[in-house]
């Protein structure tokens, strides 16, 4: 009988694993992983295999989406494999498929969790977890078309006093991740088209770098300002504050965010 | 110069840590730990101060909130000092409190970030992540007293369209935490208060058990079944999922988690 184990490889580097998970990956009899649904910008493979003490066969977006997986599911028909995944694994759609699948084909599996940029970045906000609505990614924008759903959902989400999580393309395939300026621009052009003061170059909004990596980077002010602020290399993430701010939230992005002290005039 | 790491534990044990936060804390001068934020069933201090090897001192509630962790602090103004903390470590507003003190005496803080419960059972229920509205902690109610705030948000987020993730409170101080029957039962005596349908003995919800164990257990099925279903020991959570499904979602109700097959007419 085989078994599926996925595997969260938490936020930036090999170091991010749990003891729990590493015990699951020195046990299996296979090791796979997968670096497209997230950047982990810190790991590197070979530092991975010595930890892991197993060699670690990489596979891609086409073995996951197009090929369903297929070359995972044979070997845990039979045998024992770890499947390791950047950030808590079921958080990307393709991994609920992919155990679905699993269990379809009588392979079972087991979750070992692991630290996750939904809750890593409401965290580093500053910001109150039960405060924030739907959250919502930025795409990179194909050539002459315009996708406005980021923008509604903020716009939504301010409308019932809520914050918004925003979550940055990437392109796998290319190592390229969305920078804050990028995503900032995409909203200001929304906002051109919609005029509906969501996010204006006045707004405030918080920008989160490299998060669970050592140089990791908080800083809440404008859109104006954080449009000439520089965040170094991605992965970035993006957060919209409501309007109305609890006390200890504005407190929060002051001390911790280096918000402007005006900030706390959103305070209640 | 002295240091404040917070260091996440994750969900259920000692090997949930990661290697990052056990280097963290085996290279601190003071180990604090606090388990009231969140019940760690799985967790022995003796293992936990095994795995670390140094003393870990429990911190209560009273330190940190009445007390306003002065203990920690004191020792983080001249020496490394962690702070293992159940889950992600800044999810609890009471942590960012502390955080917020710590940077205006002077103290340099760091995060490593751990497995949290708000990833894990957004995941583990099989429902998107985007397609989750806000979340909420439903209370122990004290007599004479209702609190609708659970009821209100369920209903809000049902109106978009949207999931719900709820908490359900703990009492650390008994070591007693709500059981998803509990929590059906408060929402149920609201629906026939307000009288909305929002949580009917038909609705459709999601119980979750012991997230991040080895026997963790999830189910899917009307309220009035889960009623009924042996969730086992807490931690509980439970999600109350949008009226209409991705099918794909519909497809990880039945296959992950039980859900009776008529699940699939509310997909799209």
């Amino acid at each position: 009988m085989g078994e599926l184990v996925f595997v969260g490889l938490g936020l930036y580097d090999e170091k991010d694993v749990s003891l729990r998970g590493l015990e699951e990956a020195r046990t299996s009899d296979y090791v796979f992983a997968e670096f497209y649904t997230s950047l982990m910008t810190g790991l590197s493979l070979e530092r991975l295999e010595t930890v892991v003490g197993k060699r670690v066969a990489v596979v891609s977006r086409k073995t996951l989406e197009d090929d369903d997986g297929e070359p995972i599911l044979q070997k845990a028909e039979k045998l024992k494999v770890a499947f390791l995944v950047p950030g808590d694994p079921l958080i990307a759609t393709t991994h609920i498929d992919l155990r679905i699948r699993a269990q379809k084909r009588g392979i079972k599996t087991k979750i070992v969790h692991g630290a996750s940029i939904v809750s890593a970045a409401i965290g580093l906000s500053g910001l109150q977890n039960y405060r924030f609505g739907r959250s919502v990614t930025i795409p990179f924008s194909e050539p002459h078309s315009v996708y406005e759903t980021p923008y509604n959902v903020v716009a939504e989400n301010k409308a019932r006093n809520l914050h918004t999580l925003c979550f940055l393309d990437i392109k796998a395939e290319e190592k390229r991740s969305m920078t804050i300026e990028e995503a900032l621009k995409i909203l200001l052009s929304l906002e051109e088209k919609k005029k509906m003061h969501i996010v204006t170059l006045d707004s405030l909004a918080v920008g989160i770098a490299r998060a669970g990596a050592e140089d990791s980077l908080v800083k809440a002010d404008s859109v104006k300002s954080l449009l000439n602020y520089d965040f170094g290399s991605p992965p970035h993430t993006l957060v919209f504050p409501a309007e109305r701010l609890h006390f200890v939230e504005a407190d929060a992005l002051v001390k911790l965010a280096g918000a402007p002290e005006s900030v706390k005039n959103m305070a209640r």
